[in-house]
């Protein structure tokens, strides 16, 4: 079963089981409401031999990697990250220097944006790492960024160079362990701080991280909306090919929309406060379509990003 | 590595990053203090051919008990279970039955505590089923029962037969999957209410639920709580034999001390709220060790519970 299939099977069943102040599946985070703030929850699983190799990344980094791919989700939605739950399966012939080395690449990023590690458990298993990562955030209701923000003439921005990840993916699949972009690939950055600074801009609309690339991610931001966009391609920063920058994934920037009025004034605050750029790659429009345009015209082009199948 | 070992590393290694309105790892549930409230956080991984054998479980059982074990954790300590979340690794041969299935008991305990599912992950894998479960609980502060609240004097008390489940699966380790016990051991009842109401009661002091055996279990009360106790062998409520009733575990029944002035009125409310009885099997003493008794001698015996290699 393809995996959008199950999770469309999942909310179907749960559909009538609902908390009034709990919003569930369908954003970066599910979010609870507690007063005037909120507390957000977001969990992802890295599998052995579908999402890593366990001979192609160092244990450092793939726990670096585990806590901030959902570190990065709650960086999505303008919260910061609170606390977070580790779940682990290791074969029993892995090696305890491997898991000590995992653990201190989890310390690593954890430290550095002071999350404590809150619980988690541990067990072995017959072949492969498994690991389950659950990040906790914490936000203010106003700051709060759903994808469900955007509207019309919005302009869309990314704030960092896209398809890098991608692209170091094909090296480490090519045996190339050492490339720049390979460890862009291992060791993705969360955008805590810019997520939590834009998360105060009560001009930003719509938000979420780039996990499965624009031409895929983009699509929830205009389904959840309910609007269109007209994507610029020779706007989109990227050092790599267009295909493998809208599509690759794993990206980890955040995408997001601005009311047009005031995009030029954030964009120069953003550059202030941060020491580097923002994109602007499009325009929310009113049609129902993703449009991507190529020096303003429209191209037969579609780019659709990573399917989890 | 052994488990603990390796839990008490990651302890060790976190232990300089805390947050003051957060407990974490040592309890059932890490403690988040918001005002007069807490949420609890609690997560479980169940790992096929280790917790599970794919062929010795249904699907609905599995994903009943996949959530079972969690709400216990949150029971244990007299909260309310709000809300789940679910991580799932799916070998690609597994048909979409079985998948769907499985949701159909995760959901069917759902559905009974109105626990909404707010979030997870969907993966495949190359050969195992691989299950993390988080839930996530609330109680008013003066509710919360931890390991450490045993006092001196105190009886120890449990709120149902031990054992069954472990007579269960030696049942189903020899291929016998439809003996009562059996049916304990694939679908444990959290309990949930009792926690809950067992919460409300001033005079219990220390809480947890029976997932290694009481033989095991006790001893974090007493480690905790700084005391030590005496446990009659012939007051062990229980079916089967005192080794399995002690050491088995995945009882997920709760076991509790109560003051001991209180103690009667408490055991007769109870059995008025549930229509079933609690049972006395010891007492916290100063000494620092651990007892059993056998019609009031103390024996030479002693019961270690479940040990995670």
């Amino acid at each position: 079963m393809a995996e959008f299939e199950f999770i469309n099977h999942v909310k179907q069943l749960f559909s009538t089981l609902q908390n009034d102040s709990i919003e569930g599946i369908g954003d970066d985070c599910a979010v609870l409401e507690i007063g005037d703030s909120s507390l957000l929850f977001t969990t992802d699983m890295l599998q052995e031999n579908i999402h890593f190799l366990r001979n192609s990344i160092s244990p450092f980094d793939l726990g670096y990697k585990s806590l901030a791919v959902n570190l990065s989700d709650v960086a999505a939605m303008g919260a910061t990250p609170i606390a977070s739950m580790l779940s682990i399966s290791l074969p029993k012939e892995l090696s305890e220097e491997w898991a000590e080395e995992f653990m201190r690449g989890y310390h690593s990023l954890s430290s550095e944006f002071n999350v404590p590690l809150i619980g988690g458990d541990t067990t072995s298993s017959k072949s492969d790492v498994t690991i389950n990562v659950v990040a906790i955030g914490r936000a203010a209701n106003c700051k709060i960024k759903r994808r469900s923000g955007a509207e019309v003439g919005d302009v869309i921005l990314v704030n960092g160079s896209l398809g890098e990840s991608g692209d170091g993916l094909r090296s480490i699949l090519k045996g190339e362990l050492q490339t720049p972009n390979a460890k862009i690939h291992m060791r993705p950055r969360p955008q805590i701080r810019e997520g939590e600074w834009l998360g105060e801009q009560q001009e930003v609309g719509a938000m979420m991280d780039i996990s499965d690339g624009v031409g895929s991610d983009i699509r929830h931001i205009l389904s959840q909306s309910g609007v269109g966009a007209d994507i610029e391609l020779t706007s989109i920063p990227t050092s790599v090919d267009i295909e493998c920058a809208l599509t690759a994934g794993e990206d980890y920037k955040l995408l997001f929309t601005v009311r047009p009025d005031k995009v030029d004034s954030l964009v120069s605050d953003y550059l202030d406060r941060f020491g580097k750029p923002l994109y602007k790659i499009g325009t929310i429009t009113a049609s129902s379509s993703l449009r991507w345009l190529h020096r303003g015209t429209p191209t037969e082009d579609d780019y659709m990003g990573y399917r989890h199948e």
